[in-house]
């Protein structure tokens, strides 16, 4: 059995459709307990009755908004956001899920779950659209404006171990976003760590990554800096919605594609499921001491049952345990 | 009458669909003339016989893969980019277009035809696919890997005095491409750009774009360092390509999609030319003293059209002398 924390008030859709997400989930997963944290009122409305849900009230939450998440966090322990991460620190729940805003997400799970041993900075990364029956995951996407090319070393074997232990990656392929393919492009830090990964024995590093093949790589994983990472991501998001707009006002501007739409509505329903954010389910934070699934604020009931799939994907793979291993290792071999 | 120097040996597909690119320049613009450089006895295996284009020879250009472009561009001045660009410093052209590798372009715009005094760097200025009927252009998108928060004001000035001069659009929108929308937001440059753009009167200053917006935000110009702007346009180019494909492959995945596609085909290939990146023609350099357009090193014959056209637009705005007249008094005030 899985035993997962819910962040029932985080997001611009909470608590409706967060708890319309739990009642998906565990009707899917028999192997699933999920603990709701939020206003049991509110939640109650929403829920439909089952054994394994249960729900811890507090009335209070974070604002979507919030500017300080440090004070906000620090100054009161009764969160939601808190609580649920609180129950992965103190292992009631093996991992926990939120769609509350990144910055506090990354600040509460520092502050709460807390950094592994040895591990410099965490990360969040998500994974991209499936395309040509690949997945990729891309990291940082925003946990960190900036990072050192070390930094990026520690996170990039910790995304590998995630492949590998959960997604059956045997040998995950890893490559650098960067603004073209030869090793000495890009910005001094990038050439650094073009050299950091090159040398490192333990990732399987392809090379420079352009973003014109983000979405067609051989790569299982790619990596960069946060800020780089953020503006990708989002590039990908808007590009596709723009091209949705797009080709729906050309199909309705003349007869011939409203036919052609009666004969094609499924096969452009399912394209534009694949490019659904939704079915990405959010990102893992990479380096802490826990499972925690950070979900886009905007997501509704299916988001976040995917997102709650990641989560217990993550559970599943145990990368963590292996993880704190090797760090451990590292830390020892470097104390010798 | 315009007349521009189109370096005929730059790119992937040189000379063949540089020259089949002037074929159709010429014969759809009566006030364009054209001097191509390149080798005479292949151009003219090409080259549609007009009055208005000439060929001056040069047996020598740049290789696409040119690792270290001052030393090949100062050692050589008889390469065709070399010469095009020498017509437009010594004013026997009105401006110049090359397919040629990007960093040779920039530094050898900078050797040949030199910034404008008063300029601190210069930057690559496409626009974006025009999406709800706007056009948007974004700077710097690979002149520079780094700019400090005077350079993207300084930039900022000169695509919008573009904008007003050759595009009409009264009071350019500057949106500057960040990871969120509040004025705190992003690494600690982009909150000093923010602040510059802010105080800055001559600048309309919309403030933080996410590129969830990158095609459909009301600004008329994007702007961020090169780096950046390179990650961002060729993620909305590697997406647009791997949608193109999903589409195409979920459409062939069944009789409806076949059918309907029958239909709609006049609608999705008017859609394809939308997102083409060779109806864009190339990016502007801009902060030299000449108009020089870049385009795709994969450049076809079409694509080569535009780029021309582009080019001739940029002359006929006449923006150069405006943002040399406004460097001078902005030198002139700074002396005082």
């Amino acid at each position: 059995m899985i035993k997962l924390a819910v962040d029932a008030m985080g997001g611009d859709n909470a608590p409706s459709e967060i708890v319309k997400g739990v009642n998906l989930a565990i009707k899917k997963h028999e192997d699933l307990e999920i603990v709701l944290y939020g206003d049991k009122e509110q939640i109650e409305k929403y829920l439909e009755k089952n054994d394994r849900v249960s729900i811890v009230h507090t009335p209070y939450k974070l604002d979507m908004g919030e500017k300080n998440p440090v004070m906000a966090i620090r100054g009161n322990k009764e969160l939601s956001l808190v609580k649920a991460f609180s129950a992965v620190h103190d292992k009631e729940c093996n991992g926990a899920v939120t769609c509350g805003p990144t910055q506090c997400v990354v600040v509460g799970a520092h502050m709460i779950v807390k950094k592994l041993p040895g591990m410099q900075r965490v990360a969040l990364a998500p994974s991209l659209p499936c395309v040509g029956g690949k997945s990729r995951m891309i990291c940082d996407v925003g946990a960190n404006v900036e990072l050192k090319p070390e930094h990026i070393e520690q996170i990039t074997l910790f995304a590998s171990t995630f492949l590998k232990k959960t997604r059956g990656v045997e040998n995950p392929l890893v490559g650098l976003l960067n603004i073209g393919v030869e090793p000495g492009k890009g910005r001094e830090q990038d050439r650094e760590t073009f050299k950091v990964l090159t040398e490192n024995p333990n990732i399987n590093f392809y090379g420079n990554v352009e973003p014109t093949e983000i979405l067609n790589t051989p790569c299982d994983l790619l990596v960069n800096d946060g800020f780089s990472g953020n503006l990708i991501t989002k590039t990908i998001e808007g590009t596709a919605k723009a091209i949705g707009q797009l080709l729906k006002e050309n199909i309705k501007s003349s007869l011939g594609g409203k036919i052609g739409y009666l004969f094609m509505r499924k096969n452009l329903a399912r394209f534009k499921k694949i490019l659904s954010s939704d079915e990405v389910g959010g990102s893992l934070l990479f380096g802490v001491d826990g499972v925690i699934v950070k979900a886009h604020g905007s997501s509704k009931a299916y988001a976040v049952s995917r997102a709650i799939e990641l989560c217990m994907e993550g559970v599943n793979g145990g990368y963590i345990e292996t993880m704190r291993k090797y760090l451990e290792e590292e830390t020892n071999t470097e104390n010798k």
